[in-house]
């Protein structure tokens, strides 16, 4: 399936000079979305996981699917102040700034095999945040896994070291 | 299986006076999680569903799921400015003041018909907004879907006349 025909560039979105890529023409779609779980899903191969994290709030569209699919639990990521119980927390950097990524102290357990979800990787950013939360907790990195990799922001090189798999590439 | 012994009860959040019904337990535990998505999609019986419906953020965990087992589309609805193309929106009321919900203009077509779904019922602000959106684009609801309906706060009279399924009661 051409899943580029599912994205749609939105130019200026958030803010001037950046074009977003919009993946709910894709969401929408009975047959590019059961395709693209299925896609994400295989790009894992046959490798034993744990837990899913997935990061506010894209990463959550995908992330929870691939965590039934793969027979594993699933673990929100979320900004500051959103999770209820006791959390560890990450500071990272955005291209104006730094935000806060918090998980439950308890989400993950020693030795467990994690992979990391989100929809779109960027500059890395985030996921570097992510990595060092799992790893906080004891958590092993099987693969990161994305829709999405802007191959010319080099998020790639945040995590590196690591498996990193993405469907779409631009 | 028994559903409330993984969900935790979290006192005073997110403000005072409040117990928040936290899902992470059972999001974590991958025979909970799958038992809870069949509960869910059960709940819809053999219905027809063209779009499944989720309201930021915590509504994502477990509708883009529905939507893949009932081969149907997801659409999110998302607080004000987070979505990047053309939006309708609809103001809601809180406990302490307003928001605004938006979903894209192009997401449901008239005539579809319409799984809305989020994790809590509340006072019920939230999902006659999203009532309101979904009808203003011509589609047609056929039901709302809750993991969590809290009774005592009455939110089905803000939905009244719709059928209202919920996997667990308050």
């Amino acid at each position: 399936m051409d899943f580029n025909s599912y994205i749609r560039d939105i130019k200026d979105f958030p803010k001037e000079g950046i074009v977003f890529k919009d993946i709910t023409p894709l969401l929408k779609d009975p047959s590019a979305l059961n395709k693209a779980v299925n896609a994400l899903y295989e790009l894992v191969g046959n490798q034993k996981i744990n837990k899913v994290v997935g990061m506010e709030s894209r990463g959550f569209f995908f992330a929870p699917i691939l965590a039934t699919k793969l027979n594993a639990g699933f673990v929100p990521v979320r900004k500051s102040g959103k999770l209820p119980y006791r959390t560890i927390s990450e500071v990272y950097t955005l291209e104006y700034g730094e935000d806060i990524l918090e998980v439950h102290e308890d989400a993950i357990a020693p030795g467990e095999r994690v992979l990391i979800h989100d929809d779109v990787l960027a500059t890395g950013g985030t996921a570097q945040a992510v990595c060092k939360l799992v790893e906080k907790m004891g958590g092993e990195i099987v693969q990161f896994n994305f829709l999405i990799e802007l191959d010319f922001l080099n998020g790639k090189d945040q995590i590196r070291g690591y498996e990193v798999k993405s469907l779409l590439h631009y």
